[in-house]
């Protein structure tokens, strides 16, 4: 067993961690929604970048070859599936800043689709790392939609994850382990 | 209201149909997931064409041009969401075979996936068309596997559909209503 230093303490330690995992929020939750399936824990995924194909290259049919296509703007959040027969849907941030998280970052047409989510009985949240402090919070949509109704703020600082949000276990194994954060908030199969 | 000609009869009124419509499966799964966005009935997207992005234009920034990227095989099925607090995950196929559906359309981890979304309390089904009929079919996932089970037959004969299958109700306004069967089949939340 490896001795990790601990994850949330001073300088030093995160440089170390920095190096130690060097990976992005994507990847660590690529990583545990694959630990998640493998346990038969969860069955979640991201969704495919979507993309507009323009054309294609099909000389060799059994490697078509895209060769233009753009990125389009994502419709829905990333992530989404099912946990203990509850439907789960996510979107997930990281930001280098150490003040505040930039609302601009979730667009308005992915919070319209939290709110359709949660009026379907779903459970819809935001994983949001603060990768200067090397946490991981999960805020739940219904937090989010308050923080929202209430400001006219174009940014979320840091002090209101801080109080609102939950930070996020990590373990060597489950990089991310946000079906902890929904365990113990989950009653009845709600929030 | 435009009076349509039934969709299961004679052959003219089938070639009326195909003019008429020339709508893909796939396609109308799309309006119908959009009314159904629309109404507020439920919340079902396509998942984007996964592929594999190898190179990237950046010349211009707002508009990023994707220059070569694969297709790859999709590791779940192409459609899931949320209805009535249900988590719903189906895969769609057409075919124009008079006599059955070749199995091999269906991946195998689509499969795997569709089992484990049963496991985790799921509702899994997969849309079928047979085109040269105009019927489109519903077959739970259960229904299926216990097919797969029972046989070493690499498709499943278009008698089967009609006997294990739910004819998919078509209107003008909802092209491929699904909901309506999951309505008359659920209880308590299970099928």
């Amino acid at each position: 067993m490896i001795n990790y230093p601990n994850r949330k303490s001073v300088n030093h330690s995160k440089v170390i961690n920095y190096s130690r995992r060097g990976m992005s929020l994507e990847e660590d939750l690529n990583l545990t929604n694959k630990y998640y399936l493998e346990v038969d824990r969860a069955v979640i995924y991201k969704k495919p970048t979507p993309i507009t194909i323009v054309d294609v290259d099909y000389k060799s049919r059994s490697t078509a070859k895209i060769t233009e296509a753009y990125f389009q703007t994502p419709s829905t959040t990333d992530y989404n599936g099912i946990y203990q027969g509850l439907y789960l849907d996510f979107e997930a941030k990281e930001t280098s800043s150490k003040t505040s998280l930039v609302l601009a970052m979730i667009h308005p047409h992915q919070l319209e689709h939290m709110k359709k989510i949660l009026n379907h009985k779903g459970i819809a949240f935001i994983i949001v790392r603060f990768s200067y402090y090397d946490e991981t919070y999960l805020i739940f949509a219904k937090d989010l939609f308050e923080f929202i109704n209430s400001t006219k703020r174009k940014s979320i600082p840091y002090s209101w994850f801080k109080e609102k949000g939950i930070l996020i276990p990590y373990s060597y194994q489950i990089k991310v382990d946000y079906l902890s954060v929904i365990d113990s908030h989950i009653v009845g199969g709600k929030i």
